[in-house]
């Protein structure tokens, strides 16, 4: 097994993962687990967080909210190779999807946020991507009368603070599991869930060390990994992962696995966005990470396993949102 | 009247509105109707549509949808002055509320598209907003296996064109009614339902003749009007309404009344998006429109009947958007 030497982190421990990884890799172990829907979620704060993940008014143009580019019409990303951003900024990363997320050991692509919660308050303060402030945006939402009366209900008083914003944002995400998948159904018993051929790419992924990486209920989000394992990966993308965080040497170029979950929905795909076709991501992934040539019929049949891994997508209705007051302050959109 | 002797444009054709004027402004006259759910909608094309209008793919970015601009969580505009195209090329005019848009003579302020099949082609095309082309956008959706599929259910053939795309998206817009405001149950007979500040207020809205051009179901959207009939209007913006059109002297500045439905969610206010609060719109309006200064009080009346006007807001599930495929054409969101 070619990663079984590989430094890499789960949680926010360090192993080595030689023994874990021969457990992962035998066909259907239970490292693979079904998307199980939260039941300890507190609905009111999440239905005030699905407000704030639509509100643009979180950003300083007015115009970008979370789901610009974590669109939950489309898989929770943009589908673009790196996101736009205030003033059309291009940004430095993919967008990962929001769905699924609260399965991830850390948030962002480095692991730099510790939880949903903290992640939620990046992108506001961001000047490349909503380039509003803590301040502004809490002192925006103060302003409107119908989040007051929200937070009140909700919070037991109705302070408004960037804790309490991005608290609610973080409920709201917590909702956004996509559980009943093909590949799920299959899991819980129901053999016939997986076409032969997609049985046969599940054997694969499992058989040639994905899973390695790849595991979890939301297949990935577990650990940190180097792209590029085998063999370098060849990118103009200046980001160097767990390194920008640690400066440890290290940790150059490792990246949180992302999650596969749904990933028929998430391209384009890696951390540069680079490659739009899952086929060639799956050839990749390959030869990069696991020094393995697949064949055509071999990428074919991972690719037709990992489009079982798409879910039943957020359900609920568009949310409406709380109008400004006359004092609310005016979006500035036109101020880079 | 001031109104009386101003050559307004009704429907398609031109008549003076003396006469008419009169009827109008007396106190609940027929003229001013409740907002009625059609019930002649084709629902599988207005299903199709929805994902149109929520899909940014038919922009070149793939970031700009039609919610975008007509932001169906914030009253079916982006409450901006102006709004964001691509590259963050900053629009020429106030994007006006889809909301009730079936009940306009014709769509964009200055009335250039005859209908919402013909309006819905506008921004795909503009290169200031999503900067697409039909074709371009007819081929992507083309790539599309969900696309395919769904309009072969719709339209009883899988060819997607631009023809099909508009009319899907405006059979949609049809069914953005906003029926049961407190004003539209005032006017069935419940005459509770208006305090005593809003009745006042809606007694001083028809009979000081904000009703001459805010009429019909809609209070607004019935004809063109002169901004600054009385008094000029001043402003930066260097649109002209209809002139920009018929290139007609007599048309400067004659603008499609908007609708006053949903008026407290959609500021801000007129053509250039100048004014964000309500008050001050109404003030302005009675000294350039009707040459009359509101007092405080009346303001106040007038905005709290304004109040009454925001319906049901539209409510649907979030759509889900039918992923592309490999070979669907990728966005091209840096390439001004």
């Amino acid at each position: 097994m070619v990663a079984q030497c590989i430094k890499q982190y789960i949680g926010r421990g360090v192993v080595f993962a030689s023994t874990a990884v021969f457990a992962l890799t035998v066909y259907g172990q239970v490292s693979i687990a079904p998307i199980e829907v939260p039941s300890d979620i507190n609905m009111a704060q999440a239905e005030l967080g699905k407000k704030l993940f639509f509100d643009p008014r979180l950003s300083k143009s007015g115009f970008i909210s979370c789901n610009s580019c974590h669109n939950l019409s489309m898989g929770g990303s943009d589908n673009l190779p790196t996101s736009i951003g205030h003033d059309w900024q291009q940004g430095p990363i993919n967008s990962p999807t929001v769905l699924n997320a609260s399965y991830n050991l850390a948030q962002f692509w480095d692991g730099r946020a510790k939880d949903l919660k903290e992640q939620a308050g990046g992108p506001i303060a961001n000047p490349k991507e909503m380039a509003f402030s803590h301040a502004a945006a809490v002192k925006t939402l103060q302003t409107i009368p119908g989040y007051v009366a929200e937070f009140e209900a909700v919070f037991g008083d109705n302070r408004i603070d960037i804790d309490r914003l991005t608290s609610a944002i973080a409920e709201f995400e917590k909702t956004l599991v996509t559980p009943n998948s093909a590949f799920d159904k299959f899991l819980k018993g129901d053999k016939a869930a997986l076409s032969a051929e997609q049985q046969a790419g599940y054997k694969l992924f499992t058989n040639s060390g994905c899973t390695a990486c790849h595991n979890g209920p939301a297949l990935g989000g577990t650990m940190y990994q180097k792209m590029g394992l085998i063999k370098p990966y060849k990118t103009d993308n200046p980001a160097q992962g767990r390194f920008d965080v640690t400066k440890n040497e290290a940790d150059r170029m490792f990246f949180k696995v992302p999650t596969l979950r749904n990933v028929a929905m998430t391209y384009p795909y890696f951390h540069d966005g680079a490659v739009y076709d899952l086929g060639e991501a799956v050839k990749i992934m390959g030869e990069l990470q696991l020094g393995r040539s697949f064949s055509a019929k071999e990428q074919a049949q991972i690719v037709a396993f990992l489009n079982s891994l798409t879910g039943e997508q957020p359900n609920f209705d568009l949310p409406i949102l709380p109008p400004s007051a006359a004092h609310t302050p005016p979006p500035q959109p036109f101020k880079p």
